[in-house]
């Protein structure tokens, strides 16, 4: 199986370079050479368009930033399309507009090629570990023919449903982080102002009803106000406006989300874009004039 | 040790009796005399007022609905601070704002009496196992003395601080889980009516970064639609109401918390408050029209 | 007719002298001493106790921060109520809890008494010039017994339906206030941060749908950066908890000003408190970093 | 002066046959034929591509439905751009984003073209009558070329600052609007529901410090329940769409206008996208079980 990597940022060039060690023959092609020579020293090939990578592959791999990357890779002039066969399979593991998916399928089973979107959860360190979680949308035989790729990427392989299931789910997973970590904060900000100690009731949380994976990862990031990412803000950010663009497609209320997500605008106003998510926390400290990891301005 | 116990109400009777059983001395008091006689017949002794259960009582523990009831039953009429000897506890072991409790506290202690706070968490099943979660403020000496009564009553008993603690840890315990049930309604609903199988979804949440006790505990209620309590909507929303007083009175904005705040509202005007919390969902499939649980109106 | 004033702050104070110089006869009361006997200075008698203006009154003016503090005076010891005699009338002109006032009424009542609620707008200007607006609730008979009091009082007097009705009408009032103008703050934040000059953005905006009576008394505070009071932040957020506690009672759910509530809480806890309400602005200015008034930061 | 005019729509045929009937000449464009035909029965001539009309014209007029529209008929194939001279002046009078302006603006200067923005405010019935309020970004010597078309199609002209001015006017103006219009429907939902008659109610707050061009002009309408639109809530919701957008590029939170877009999409959803946009009060009917026109429910 040849296979066509496109797209090696963080996320995408360990990814890629799991695939070579584990012995897949890849072509590779991303708009900075600088990375693709890096890859080639590893033992992948340099193709100097999408169209040329679809060429040369049965499987191509896409991990790109947004959905017009996505669109304008697959779409665009010298694109994916114009280089595949019939029979080639595309699997988009970037976060992108789920309608967007469906679009770019659209036009691939128009040429006979098949796609599955297949967004990751696990950051930078599961995709250099392996360890990544895949969300896979698209039909059967198609994920089983990717499974021996996601196998060397990831360590659980989720299929659930047609194409852009993966891509729903995702976002339902980005709600959920994003609405839990405000509610973390409000919460401790609202403990710490009445003077508890925040170790002790981030412990007493996790003991009951408000224990969550956020509470548990991110619990130590806020007692020590140390928010290297991690997940960056922008990026929660720009996947918060997806779940609305996507929502508003489908006539979906999400007030919840739609409030947090201004949170988010004005934590990156505030040049905080770059730290990790769990420093939406900040946004309640500033309201509130406290810190929690010192509990300054508190004891009431 | 003479124990004094009043409000025996859906949570407080059961912890009663528990008392009871394990050969503790009860003078028990209600408003209403029926479940009094109840007790009796356990084995406990009846009281005809706060005061005269003081009086008969080395420790006392309270259970009331709410704060209003708590200043009752300690400072009015016939209260229990007119029985009280110097050197008497007071438990109070009803969710109530905390400020009011360090008002209690500081009447009691005016007499020469103590005072610790502990709401507990766990429910009914909780009340009736013996198993509830108990967060308690208070002087650590207090704490010692109640702990016989509590390891009875529960089975972890976290000493949080001083007296108000242990409410404040439940009012933030209450806003992350009523948050948090709002955003699982929101990314449910969004992910019905993508089309994506709800049950496929919670369990692809679960095994990632959105994963929490809320979703696990009650994924399989949203799923079949059985939103029996349970905690009810009515209970939330008077935590809620605790939760924005006591937010006021400290200056701390919670924005997302007030707006969930609303959602329980607009449930109980529709006749939900009876139904379990997880029935918070509801709101947003309302504003979607469509159901999570059969995905009707779903699959764009 | 003889007329009992009772609460002589910033609002009551100059009502009452007005009524004065009218030429009634008024018996004043006050927790703080001073006053009275300024207002006796000029021609009012001063009483010990709001029961003793009562038992010297045909009319009683209350004119009182809360909500509490009418059910004190009223109900509490030496209490209006205590010296009331059959026919006496209390209108109530603070703005309070109008299911409150419908309880002090009831109260009433049933000792042969009547009430108005008669919550004003207009500020201490309206109150020192006697060109106040009264909104009125109660029966209308009562209403033309104190129509004298409010001519000298207010220019506009509208009576809205029975007791409680005024105080609703003043709280729908003050619901559209505070988010209009938070509405009038996003709008001019967004245009201040675009480049656009704010003093011919507000002039265009009153020239079309976008006009209101905030815009065009609060405009030139905005532009000048001078929140002098003006009606104060803490007061209007007294306000909005009125509103929440009456809409939490009828179940009416109010998002929009459940979320406005919460920037009056960051901006007291700022130490804005004291500033006039135009100054919500801030909110909104503080989270993109920008000051309308001269534009800081503004031009993209 | 040779006239160009592209979008014949609701807004575009009527402000087109006005210029026609003031003795303009006109070359017209549309996508459906139709209407194009309809206009030169009038006089105008008709052209087959956005292409054709700019090399025919002077100035060219556009009224498109959004953004990428007019990035389509300016930059797109046989687009505009291929079309004009040196100084051709294109006066865009869609609502769009105004980031987007700026951006069709640099490509026209290129060409030496120059552009102003020009979006109006008036609705169908302003642009029949020619009595639009138009909100223009742009230099002014261009302000001034186009004054005579503008003096046909409006009756007040505001020159707001450079290009993209007069859109961003036009957002701070929808925000007000959208967000006003939830406040008036909280109040009145909120009055209705505490028993008070709505007439009455609007009446007093109109002669308060809660009056509002919105409450004049849709009392009415939210009165007699006749929500024909007027302004459908369609295209304020576009417009909401437009104003987050705009705000998340300038990096400026606007939270309630946030949530209220959120009202927008729950109302649509229940298929009242085609009322008019004082139909937004809906919402707050259905969460409270209670219509103002009519007050059932209410009388608390």
């Amino acid at each position: 199986m040849k296979v066509g990597f496109i797209g090696l940022g963080i996320m995408g060039r360990p990814m890629a370079l799991n695939l070579v060690r584990a012995g897949f023959r890849l072509v590779v092609h991303n708009r900075s050479r600088q990375v693709v020579d890096a890859l080639a020293a590893a033992g992948a090939r340099g193709a100097g368009s999408p169209k040329e990578v679809a060429a040369a592959s049965d499987v191509v791999i896409t991990m790109l930033p947004d959905s017009p990357d996505v669109e304008q890779v697959v779409l665009g002039t010298d694109g994916l399309i114009d280089g595949i066969r019939f029979g080639t399979l595309l699997v988009d593991m970037s976060t992108i507009n789920p309608l967007v998916s469906r679009k770019v399928g659209g036009a691939m089973a128009a040429r006979g090629a098949a796609m599955l979107d297949a967004p990751v959860s696990g950051g930078e360190k599961g995709a250099i570990d392996g360890t990544l979680s895949i969300m896979v949308g698209g039909e059967s035989r198609d994920v089983e023919r990717a499974r021996p790729l996601f196998d060397v990427m990831g360590r659980t392989v989720t299929h659930m449903g047609p194409l852009g299931s993966g891509g729903f789910t995702k976002l339902a997973n980005q709600i959920i982080v994003a609405v839990n970590l405000s509610a973390i904060g409000e919460a401790l900000v609202l403990g710490a102002r009445s003077g508890v100690d925040p170790e002790k009731m981030i412990q007493a949380l996790s003991g009951g009803m408000a224990a969550s994976r956020c509470l548990e990862l991110k619990g130590g990031k806020i007692l020590s106000g140390d928010f290297e990412p991690g997940f960056k803000i922008d990026l929660h950010a720009k996947d918060l406006r997806l779940v609305r663009q996507t929502a508003d497609a489908l006539g979906v209320a999400i007030p919840t989300t739609a409030l947090v997500e201004q949170y988010l605008t004005a934590l990156r106003t505030r040049g905080k874009g770059g730290e990790d998510h769990s420093a939406i926390i900040r946004f309640f400290e500033d309201l509130a004039g406290i810190e929690v990891r010192n509990g300054s301005g508190g004891g009431y």
